[in-house]
């Protein structure tokens, strides 16, 4: 395998641009049945078929479980790929100790690094999943993440059982997991099995999707501290985030088709415009939040909108890739957004810093290169 | 800057050797004053003034918050590095959401990729800074970990108030973080100030030191499900990534002069050397574990040896580089092991599966390559 590393470049304060895009070569999704009576509804590979969102488990860390292991199972059958196909697995979720996904990959015995960047995660795994791809560390790599509404809620506030009542800033934790396969350009097209290693948005759609290039995140507190209000939370992070890739990159918001950050929500949306206006910068004609893309925020009575591990994932799985292979946007920028803290750190007193991981991901043509 | 990407090489299952060492340019530690009463006494860079090992702060989380801090501070300082020489931090910790570390690194503002692997962190994150300097992603990164004894307790087992009994093979978490500064072999010696960065080891003994491959493990379930055991929960998990290393680089036990385990104390070094001769593998004669290293386990009460996210990191801090720098050793592989489980998993009766990373450290020439 020939690498292309050498024309990977460092740029600005924190991005790559990879010599090649890292392809996107499948994604499968899984979210629970809330998830599909928004406007996704029908886009999603698997759906709970119990209104409890158990997936066959006896407890919510489990049902989690349960979600990360078909995620995968998905993603594999989606590309015709084996476990021994697939070299490290990039994944986390919310609950402490990373336990979903611990016992969700465990019979898969791949290689794994366990993520911790709260609802950011799926951008992270996506991150260091393609960083390792186009250094030629691997052929094929899988990045996922989840999250579960009713483990989140015992996880950072109150059981369902009590009864809480939620504000209206609040967001609404997604149940789901998606998982995506990232290939070398120049990886064989074959399983270890010698099966052909199908491409699912080339199969659909003729067209590739890769990932070329990343900006990493870095920890923003603007000294919030109420842990409902995540959207205000994240925003500083996102901004931060979003600043950065364009300066690194040289690009205008106009150089994306659009901008997608993970779970804002409506609170949260409104206050990083304004960030970034302080900054001459305006994304407002091309912004997105998976928050909002998942649910109908005026007849789901979620609030301010999804969030969770889960919410940028399957929204990334069922809907922006879809767009993309289609060839409706030609090149997106996708920034999961997390709240760091955790029960005791709320408790404590503390405040919730945010941190937004930033993807470029584009169609991509026949000789795998850019478009653009 | 000059790569060197393309001499990588991906090896076997799960390794990549680098094509030039990934330098340790040099490491800071703090800890407990426990950990000083051990054999390692006197070797570490700051230890708590405080018999309370709270570092000035009102809460175990905090502490273990300023532990992280701390330990950046200090790998700066012996290196003359600032904050924005650092391009990425790789950073994880025990704690539910991992909250050590967000609040801990907050105000460095450095891009940051949260990590979680229990107790093998410490190899997951110099897996992955090594990684990202080996591809030529950044000239600089820092990679650190943390545990507190006091946090931990309260975390996954009991409150210390509670007075709960400890069975005798159980390990005693440490209270410590050690960061390491991770260097390109081709990056430019000058600070972002001009100042020179220093080689904390070059300066000491004249000695470089280096990693040179990483080997990446997976999850291990052997059905342990007592959460005090995590000896043996982690002892399968630590046979496969050594087995696994010596399969992938063609090396025999005696091409280390040492392997390192982070934490299966006294009870799980014996189930590894069992599950290794199951495989004709014996490193009897050269394995050491970093949980038997910082404590006297005759004379610290400590029962099976220390454990945490923190302890495999001070003990290589504090121990293992200044041997490699003073050239008792050449080629070492350290191992740190982790146990994934959370308070909820072993509530509802889960098995504790194991996870462990390799990382082989090695002096390294006048021109940066392999001194074998």
């Amino acid at each position: 395998m020939e690498n292309n590393t050498s024309q990977n470049r460092v740029l600005g304060t924190s991005s790559v641009a990879y010599g090649s895009p890292v392809l996107i070569m499948g994604s499968g999704s899984i979210v629970g049945q809330m998830e599909n009576e928004g406007p996704l509804a029908g886009n999603f590979d698997k759906v709970s078929d119990d209104k409890n969102d158990m997936f066959g488990e006896d407890s919510w860390e489990k049902a989690e479980s349960a979600l990360q292991k078909e995620a995968v199972a998905l993603t594999l059958s989606k590309t015709c790929a084996e476990t021994k196909d697939i070299r490290f697995l990039y994944a986390g979720d919310l609950l402490g100790q990373n336990i979903a996904s611990s016992f969700g990959l465990v019979d898969y015995n791949i290689p794994l690094f366990g993520l911790y960047g709260a609802c950011s995660t799926c951008g992270e795994s996506l991150c260091l999943g393609s960083m390792s791809v186009a250094a030629g560390y691997a052929d094929r790599v899988m990045s996922l993440t989840s999250s579960h509404f009713a483990s989140a809620q015992k996880e950072f506030r109150y059981p369902l059982e009590y009864g809480g009542q939620r504000p209206l800033y609040a967001s609404w934790t997604v149940t789901g997991s998606a998982a995506f396969l990232l290939q070398h350009v120049n990886a064989s097209g074959k399983s270890v099995s010698g099966k052909t290693i199908k491409n699912e948005y080339e199969g659909k759609y003729q067209k590739k999707i890769g990932i070329t290039g990343v900006t990493p995140g870095r920890i923003e507190d603007f000294g919030i501290k109420d842990s409902f209000n995540m959207g205000c939370a994240m925003a500083p992070a996102a901004a931060w985030t979003i600043a950065t890739n364009l300066k690194d990159f040289g690009r205008k918001p106009q150089d994306y088709d659009a901008i997608f950050t993970g779970d804002l929500g409506s609170v949260g949306q409104q206050a990083l415009f304004e960030l970034l206006s302080q900054e001459g910068i305006d994304i407002s004609d091309r912004h997105y939040d998976c928050g909002l893309l998942i649910y109908d925020t005026e007849k789901q009575d979620v609030h301010a909108g999804g969030s969770g591990c889960g919410c940028s994932a399957v929204v990334l799985s069922a809907y922006i890739l879809p767009k993309l292979a289609k060839g409706e946007w030609k090149r997106v920028l996708f920034v999961p957004t997390g709240a760091l803290l955790n029960k005791t750190s709320f408790n404590e007193g503390q405040n919730v810093p945010g941190i937004a991981h930033g993807v470029v991901i584009e169609t991509v043509d026949e000789e795998g290169t850019d478009t653009k």
